[in-house]
């Protein structure tokens, strides 16, 4: 008998990424593609079909692939919609019934959902949360994004759209959000964020700063990361003021789910304890005192391979339920 | 074959009441204690249990009793624990094993919930979410209480505690909470809330207002309605800015588990538009734009039995899943 495996698809900003994945997580094929030279939906579906059957072709004689999963921006699990990604060309302010238009390529199951759940999926089949039934994995990339596992299974609530934690609101009157509302947590706590966070405190204090050398648009978080390392006053607060608001409305999403771990994940993660202590430290003082101490992690996925290992997870998850339910 | 039956129990700071009931709602048989003559909780489960059974005896030619189902403030599903429940003279500070001093009376399933999770339960199978698998219910009481109903069954979370909204952060150095923290949302939206906004705007304000005549001890929640009725401004001006906050919470809320409805239940809740109105366009202006629009509705449910149904309701739920996985 043939080894099972699945496709995992990955569909970023830049570049779409995909691999061929067994159950242990081991990779048996990869491939990507650009994901915005079009602004056809229709095109770029045809593009990448096409390529990832090309490496199915290439693994043929050593495995079977039993589905696909794709994890992408604002993509809804529960229609098989990418409803109006701003950072992908072909989806910018439309609704792309992109399940329905990927099976026309395949014989096989396909699911879909967005970015931060299928890293969720990642790290409770293949990393930190292997254990765990209850848990909140915040990827914090340009935006703040979250996946919230309940009872081992993804929150998706009533209509797919559970799990925004980066627009719930953590200033009155505050920063103007690409939500088109003020005061997001994402504004405030995510690679975006903590620039705007420099700018204000750039503006507000005298301190030298070697952030004062750098334009908004050429500002990225690991500069601010790096300036941390060399002690820069304004890196370090801003830092701090990041890392407090994001425990407070992490110590809140506990009072709504009550997880056993909260996983942190995504670029700005990476700038490690410069930004997890006074995670902590806020998480750990606005924490309801009945709920015992949660602890808040670095998620154990690398990112080169956990967005597509999160999206094999879903549909390993998916065949896995079919299997159950005696149909597919 | 006899009719099946359940004991549904609501444990009030004041009163004990319970009722016999049968899987379409009907009352077979009720009583109830006083809850707070004793400082043992032994002798307070005792008292109970003597009634409780002196009820089943009554209707013993009627009905089979399957099962008991408690409803009580500050109890974990998982542990069956009631912990810290500061207005239970017999339970305060302390951790009480409820469910095992129970069974020591009784030959059948014992289970215990919070009250704001027993509501939600009794909205679900007996209120205006039978046919809903994602809802909020929220009880506007002394306190504020949450129920969080995901894919047809409560979210207790890793520890039995999810659903604590009324302790997210409603304002930075905000109102000192009786859970030693300060903001907690329900220092402002619950019926203690409320008259702590009103004493606010009495301080604040000129207007001449009939509540200026109440001590705190004195003021409720329905004089501030019944003034509010009246036009009294300063009543008016405390709902708006009651809802207000509520609405906030709300839609973050939905960020968090996105679901088909929020019902709003307890006495302040029935201070009805005064309080839905402001919460709705709050509610309504907060919302992150991807989801539908997600109404927030009265509970459907009488306040006089829904506490005792609610219990019911999570002992009938066990029942059901116990029978589905063929053990008891």
């Amino acid at each position: 008998m043939q080894k099972e495996a699945v496709v995992g698809i990955d569909i970023g900003g830049t570049f779409t990424k995909f691999a061929i994945v067994d159950r242990l997580a081991n990779i048996m094929g990869e491939g990507s593609i650009p994901t915005s030279r079009t602004n056809d939906a229709g095109e770029y579906v045809t593009h990448l079909a096409n390529a990832v059957n090309a490496s199915i072709q290439e693994v043929a004689g050593q495995v079977v692939v039993k589905g696909i999963g794709i994890g992408a921006p604002n993509s809804n699990y529960k229609n098989g919609c990418i409803e109006y990604a701003v950072n992908l060309t072909w989806a910018h302010g439309k609704i792309i019934p992109f399940v329905q238009l990927f099976k026309q390529h395949f014989n096989m199951p396909v699911a879909i959902t967005n970015d931060a759940n299928a890293a969720a999926l990642g790290e409770m089949i293949y990393g930190g949360a292997k254990e765990m039934k209850d848990f909140i994995l915040i990827t914090l990339g340009t935006g703040l994004g979250s996946g919230l596992v309940v009872n081992g299974e993804l929150l998706y609530g009533h209509d797919g759209l559970a799990g925004e934690i980066g627009h719930v609101r953590a200033k009155d009157n505050g920063r103007i959000c690409s939500c088109g509302r003020r005061g997001c947590l994402e504004t405030y706590v995510s690679a975006q964020g903590i620039k705007r966070t420099v700018f204000e405190l750039l503006a507000e204090y005298t301190n030298p700063s070697e952030l004062r050398n750098y334009s908004f648009n050429d500002l990225t978080s690991e500069t601010i990361y790096h300036a941390a390392t060399r002690n820069d006053p304004i890196a370090l607060k801003a830092f701090e003021i990041t890392g407090e608001l994001l425990g407070v409305k992490l110590a809140d999403a506990v009072a709504h789910t009550s997880p056993q771990a909260i996983f942190l994940f995504g670029g700005l993660a990476k700038s490690g304890d410069y930004i997890l202590r006074p995670t902590r430290e806020s998480f750990e003082k606005n924490l309801l005192k009945n709920f015992q101490k949660v602890p808040v992690i670095m998620s154990l996925l690398t990112e080169g391979n956990v967005a597509v290992l999160g999206a094999s997870a879903l549909i390993w998850q998916e065949l896995n339920l079919h299997a159950h339910n005696g149909n597919n």
